[in-house]
């Protein structure tokens, strides 16, 4: 009786989340401490301190009317103002609170502008390997995606194939850096060869191609290596950014687009994009949450966590022999398959207890992506696994 | 640049939000305490104070990672049992944790239910005069809205007309009861009636028929009238509640479905709609709201402050000749304009200062909306305008 389309989804629905569910199925019988779920990017570092003085603040002194109230549909003015400001200050933007909208976090940011944009059959362009759920919101609303093939030596983007594959159709480009699922981080060159292309291929059809740039995990960087704000390279450029990683606040589903006013046919795109997020049913951003992020604005998380944990699983996974990207920034590490058989590999995997998620759920078969976004400790006890899962193929 | 079905919205965008949005524009010229601003359904009254008590106490001890964190697409499963336990012992069911699914407002739950049931031309049924966004939640998943015409002596459903408008093609119904605009009640022989035509239909057809029951104003009711549990009388009943208008909390976009286990197809309906709140965007209801809703199950707003603004708005403007349906539930007032022109009526009482939406906004032309959960104070101080308003016609 549901509708075709979801029966569909069903079937093929988020393996991430499958395996998350059944990593807790697996839990209850072998016990938690001897279940290594790497599949769900659900960050293990606590929130900042004053996320939470913040939110007794808010509570204690504001009027409960205003603090739980219904407000514009893109937020509260005063905090766009906040986030406009501060993005003003690190990136030399001259953003301002209209060019702000509150979402429902990154995914529920990323339904909008699709929403606001796409016609039936219009072509939305990513890059493999990529965050699966895209899939899905681009067939929200009846666009085509389109995929780039992965450059297997260094993920960063295919541009001849890219360059080829733009047609008058194509309405929208993904780009997510940092990435998910390799942790690639795209330097400044690598977008303004991006830039470039797009520029060329708007004036040979005489289009507008907006460059979507999905950022939850901007500030989820190792190294010093700069993570360039991509309105500054290409006028067309929407933001989509969440503070489910840089403020570990997944479940409250918190962020923002950023629709500066260089946009091709900016005001019709800026009131769209308010009443998509009404008519898609968020009707806004959680209130009491976009007051917190106001206060919050220049806090972040100690992402030293991630990165011991990062050197640890990738030194020692390359030692026992698997082959992996090391990854830049976010918090996952691309892997590549022993033997021939993806789906083999994780299911051997499962046998040791390790729960990884095979990569063609990302557009990028012969990988499993691993979320190391998880306890320390956790990982030094699935070291033994994976050395088994090594061996396995040894033999 | 726009998708075209967004430029029509863009065009007819909500008229609710740009008489708020314009009585926010009046007030900065006049005066806040000179614009009288009936257009939107923000209540006025305070969250219960067990509210702020259960956010503190949840922040302050509580582990923040499993706050804010992620949990089942669905939500947290404890806080799904208190719903369920609760929803038993209110209407003698048996619901459990899995007829539950944790929503972003009852907005976001219809767009999720809708999203699960429809296909392309299925035919939703609703009853004018309905909430008008309904339009925009069919119309996302390209679904045809199918209009009942008013009774206007009582304006309950229409049951002839119901009768003869159903179809192989119609998939589900909508009903909200307590009822915006007009503050009608469903008793519950007009329930039995509806589901007696629904299963006469579904047997005709060999169909499931849905009746989607949006719920937010449930426990808005004055006097003793009771607000039937619809599952109880028609099996194929899915419930969109919301605890923006019982708690207050219309900003923080947290409500739930209930799925009975009764319905046609339940194990992909509950499968389908939780796969659906995932690529939807929503991912999951904000996670501390959850938390806090199961600590509050039992609170209540204080509705005598609603009635007092009932009473008083009813009872002087049938004394000034207006014509108004007296509301048994929820915070609107129906009332039938004076001349024969909506849409001037609607611009001469802005004259006055007086901001009350249009009828044809929800599918009643010739009728006006207005939101009386507003201060007491502004509706003492709105009556020598609508006064003035009643006069302008009886010149």
């Amino acid at each position: 009786m549901i509708s075709e389309k979801m029966v569909d989804y069903v079937k093929g629905s988020s393996v991430i989340r499958a395996m998350f569910e059944e990593g807790q199925k697996l839990a209850k019988i072998y016990g938690e401490e001897n279940v290594y779920d790497f599949s769900l990017g659900n960050p293990s570092v606590e929130p900042p301190a004053k996320v939470k003085e913040a939110i007794v603040d808010i509570i204690t002194n504001e009027n409960a009317k205003q603090i739980h109230g219904y407000m514009l549909n893109a937020g509260y003015e005063d905090v766009r103002t906040v986030i406009a400001d501060s993005l003003n200050k690190k990136h030399g933007t001259s953003l301002k609170q209209d060019n702000i909208i509150m979402t429902v976090g990154a995914a529920g940011g990323l339904n909008v502008i699709l929403k606001t944009l796409l016609n039936p059959g219009d072509e939305v362009i990513v890059f493999a390997p990529f965050f699966g759920e895209y899939r899905s919101y681009v067939k929200n609303f009846e666009g085509e995606l389109v995929i780039i093939s992965p450059d297997t030596d260094t993920f960063l983007p295919n541009l001849k194939e890219f360059y080829d594959k733009i047609t008058s159709k194509t309405k929208a480009v993904i780009v997510n850096t940092p990435n998910n699922p390799t942790g690639v981080v795209y330097s400044e060159k690598v977008i303004m060869a991006l830039a470039e292309v797009l520029n060329k291929k708007q004036d040979e059809y005489g289009t507008a191609i907006y460059l979507i740039a999905d950022e939850p995990y901007r500030e989820i960087v190792y190294s010093n290596q700069e993570v360039p704000f991509i309105p500054k390279y290409y006028d067309n450029t929407i933001v989509g950014y969440s503070y489910s990683k840089s403020l570990s606040l997944p479940g409250e589903r918190i962020g923002y687009l950023v629709i500066p006013a260089e946009v091709d046919d900016f005001e019709n795109v800026v009131s769209a994009a308010g009443v998509a997020t009404r008519i898609l049913g968020f009707v806004n951003a959680p209130s009491l949450m976009q007051k917190v992020i106001a206060r919050c604005i220049d806090e972040e998380v100690d992402i030293e966590v991630y990165n011991r944990n990062r050197e640890l699983l990738y030194n020692t996974l390359t030692e026992y022999g698997f082959e992996c990207v090391k990854p830049d920034g976010a918090f996952y590490l691309w892997m590549k398959i022993l033997g021939d058989n993806e789906a083999e590999f994780v299911k051997k995997a499962k046998e040791f207890n390790l729960l990884i998620v095979g990569g063609s759920a990302f557009g990028g078969s012969g990988y499993v992506r691993m979320a190391y976004c998880v306890d320390y400790d956790m990982i030094v006890r699935a070291l033994p696994a994976f050395k088994k899962l090594a061996e396995a193929y040894q033999a």
